[in-house]
């Protein structure tokens, strides 16, 4: 359930699957109703997740021992934040060293007047204007995903992201295709021409083993409704295209959008791998952002935590078990510091964890180095008017394409009015790479000459300003995200899943959840549980 | 286009379809690309409403004639309002005269405070808290309509409206369904057996004479995708289908939602038979509200217009042509009053105007008499949590029935707060007729008990406030849309479309846009052009 890759491998998703149907879990359910799903109140508690957070009240209850402890947070990400967030709820004494200038990790929103410098020691200025941003990593929440329950616990307002639209657009410029074309046009043919030969094979017998006569009739009825199939089960056209002349009054029937092309034609431009996407578990419509920006999470996280637990800047060079807790070694402001605590809860990437000096063995060495580290990449393109809203009734979505900047997103909020930004690439793997290897201005130049040439001369006439981030090239991060062979649960990964000594692992690399903020805040609250479970019982 | 009765009938698409393959109107379309959706400017340029506003200065340009005339508007609804508003952008001297409290017609929000009494005399005052609101009539404007051009205007802020949500559920009583099961958990089984059944039939040479080597081979390629298939091209189950237990950190990695029901289980659900309602043309997501409530719509229409031109409370008795103008005769406050205007557009709803008096001639009664009218109803009920988001994950978006409420709504608004208004029925033709039938405590507790089967005892334990509006019970208006033999442009309606002396007809019934805030606009439009080159031409 990593990031999607539209089109591309499912490995991990049958992984899950075998999980699945091998595991125990979903035996209740089962026995629900033959379609699976049990809406009730039974379900939703066990649909719950299990974490039951620490409380102060837990160590006064009778039989339990223990008292809150100190525990140092390595890292201000999500993983981090969690952590100290839920301790702190219960009484522990949580300091948080965040080695960037502020917290959220990849939870990294840019806005005007900030200035980031990368790894290359580029730097930009960045110069949106009031009321515009950019979500450089996660940018999108499932209804179902826990990071909304912080949300809602922490009183972060929440907005649809527009993960789908049937008025974005498809372009795969290898195939062929002379112009993009709507995912509504595309759906309705790809849709129709499967419809129209379904229903041949069922009227021509070739599916009676498979089918009852019932099932025919049925199959027949849904097919004629899914693909706007006509009385003869032809697909030759349907309003679901759209319109080249919308509907309007009397005397203006509208015209639907003609030239269907052919069965051929469609499958030939393979727009249809883009389809399976929005079925996703994790990707499905509806979606959510934060209202005015991702990083209203990790800023509303840090308040509740309190900033004076959380110093930025730290950055550690040292962790160590000790005979009776943990020493973490860090600098700030040019000073070297040591802090002594009961515990550590370590939720640096690993990869950059593995390059610290450290005594937790080589086994956890070994581990950390097995993690590999995934590039992704935005651009951020600020333009006068949102053309794509009055030119092309765009608004909001996401455009496919096979070009490497692989998408394009139209803005989540501040519809209809004067400005907005686009995330001009959204791009990933050898295609990330490609403009990691590029400066900014020479990113800017061939993010924008492809995006003419879906959407003409405004995508470059009417930019305004500019911000491309390459995750492979941030500081104390340097990925967007990381691919672990076999999984979390992998041999290999053992060492990292449970405490070794005083020091824990927490981050979305440990979690089923990977690229995802609620991977980290599952991986964040096991660890909790078992530092909490640890602390009662001592 | 009207409103969507999923799974019904389809004969004003077919219409509309016919008009469109005969119509030359997509032509130069059809020469941009096999995939015929052409995203540029020209296309962008040619899809806008070729309405042209007028404007004070066509009054001085060289060669045209006349001056703004005196005109009544009859009836304050969205037709009425956007011909005040564009002719006084002219300078146009418009009176509107609104029957009912307040302008708006059918785009009619409800809040708490607010007193409604219905034709019977039947008074239900609303108590919905603050912030809380229910739109009564319409409730969502397509990406591509031109309310949402009013919208930017007019500085209506608009945010999405949730139309379709992979959480929500379908429960179809009838056919044996033990429990309703979500969208997301429906489409994949029923897109994972379409899927197999035509790579069978592909795999089988069934349809060989349809396909070449190519088009075989890329359409199992899509079936495997979209259908998620196995290798040997099986359905056997999918994380598209839902979790029983989320996937989490490591050690949780979740199980998928399992028992998967037979193809013929499937086919019987009839589950399918809602799927095809989200390619609509005006159904489609994206879809947009304007935040707080549709009658931000009306207020902002009735605020550029002045509120010393619109008379609410005035019910119009009598329509005439006169030898230079109208005379229309209305009661307000007890009183009879004449106004006297070049010209009146009269924008009442038609079987209302067919029972007013006037000169128009037999022509003109035959035809409004000739305009059915067709209803539809909605229940709100206001919860004192918001359930269906803690407990069930669902952040919007609508549950489809075979129940007689039809649909079932939550809230696009107020996500993750305290409180949240449901639409707990949205029913049309009998079903609304039944609900009308009933005492408002009737409507409740017929609509509660049956959302208690698909939501559990929160449906009524944690209802705080209800208002149910029937449109058939609404006075001045009777009707939550319509039906027209033949369409707009049918002989029998010809009469309406052109001007009766002085006095032109609008509203949505004048379009092809019906029971859409765009048609009324439409027609609106085009009647407001007619005016205005007649009178530049005078």
């Amino acid at each position: 359930m990593a990031e999607p890759q539209p089109g591309t491998g499912t490995s991990r998703r049958g992984f899950l699957r075998a999980v699945g149907i091998t595991g125990g879990a979903g035996a209740m359910f089962a026995t629900m109703g033959a379609l699976g799903l049990a809406p009730t109140a039974a379900y939703a508690a066990e649909k719950e997740a299990p974490f039951s957070a620490p409380r102060r009240g837990d160590f006064t209850l009778q039989g339990r021992g223990g008292k809150p402890a100190k525990v140092v947070v390595i890292g201000g990400g999500i993983a981090g934040l969690t952590s100290a967030y839920e301790l702190g709820k219960a009484g522990y004494d949580c300091t948080v060293l965040e080695a960037r200038d502020r917290v959220g990790g990849r939870n990294f929103t840019v806005r005007g007047g900030d200035t980031v410098t990368d790894l290359n020691g580029v730097t930009q200025k960045v110069t949106f204007s009031q009321g515009q941003y950019m979500n450089c990593g996660p940018a999108r929440l499932a209804q179902w995903m826990s990071t909304l329950d912080y949300c809602r616990e922490l009183g972060v307002p929440v907005e649809v992201f527009t993960n789908t639209n049937a008025s974005a657009l498809i372009y795969n410029e290898t195939t062929g295709m002379k112009a993009p074309v709507a995912y509504r046009t595309a759906k309705a043919d790809v849709y129709g021409y499967v419809s129209e030969l379904l229903a041949k094979a069922t009227n021509t017998g070739a599916l009676d083993a498979e089918l009852t006569a019932d099932d025919k009739e049925r199959l027949l009825t849904f097919l004629k409704s899914y693909g706007s199939l006509g009385s003869d089960y032809k697909y030759t056209g349907t309003e679901h295209r759209g319109f080249s002349v919308d509907p309007g009054a009397a005397g203006t029937p509208g015209a639907e959008l003609g030239d269907i092309p052919s069965l051929s034609e469609v499958f030939t431009s393979n727009v249809g791998r883009y389809f399976s996407f929005e079925f996703g578990y994790d990707q499905a419509m509806l979606m959510f952002q934060p209202v005015g920006g991702m990083d209203a999470i990790p800023m509303a996280f840090a308040k509740a935590i309190g900033p004076d637990k959380i110093l930025t800047g730290a950055a550690v060079t040292d962790i160590k078990n000790t005979s009776d807790g943990v020493q973490v070694t860090y600098t700030r402001n040019g000073r070297t510091k040591v802090v002594h605590a009961d515990y550590c809860i370590a939720t640096l990437a690993p990869w950059i964890l593995a390059r610290t000096s450290h005594n937790l063995g080589s086994t956890v060495q070994t581990a950390l180095q097995a993690v590999r580290p995934s590039q992704a990449s935005k651009i951020g393109l600020e333009y006068k008017s949102r053309w794509w809203e009055t030119d092309f009734k765009i608004m909001g979505g996401i455009t496919e394409t096979d070009l490497d900047l692989d998408h394009i997103w139209y803005p989540s909020y501040g519809h209809l009015g004067e400005r907005g930004t686009l995330i001009g690439y959204y791009n990933t793997g050898a295609h990330s790479d490609t403009y990691s290897a590029l400066t900014p201005a020479q990113r800017l130049e061939r993010a924008v000459t492809q995006g003419v040439k879906i959407h003409g001369e405004k995508y470059r006439s009417e930019l305004a300003a500019w911000y491309s981030h390459q995750w492979k090239l941030a500081p104390h991060i340097e990925a967007a995200w990381h691919s672990m062979p076999g999984g979390p649960d992998a041999p290999a990964f053992v060492p990292l899943n449970q405490a070794q000594g005083n020091v824990y692992f927490a981050g979305d690399y440990l979690s089923y959840l990977d690229a995802w903020q609620c991977g980290a805040i599952s991986s964040a609250r096991k660890v909790v549980t078992e530092l909490h479970q640890r602390v009662l019982a001592s």
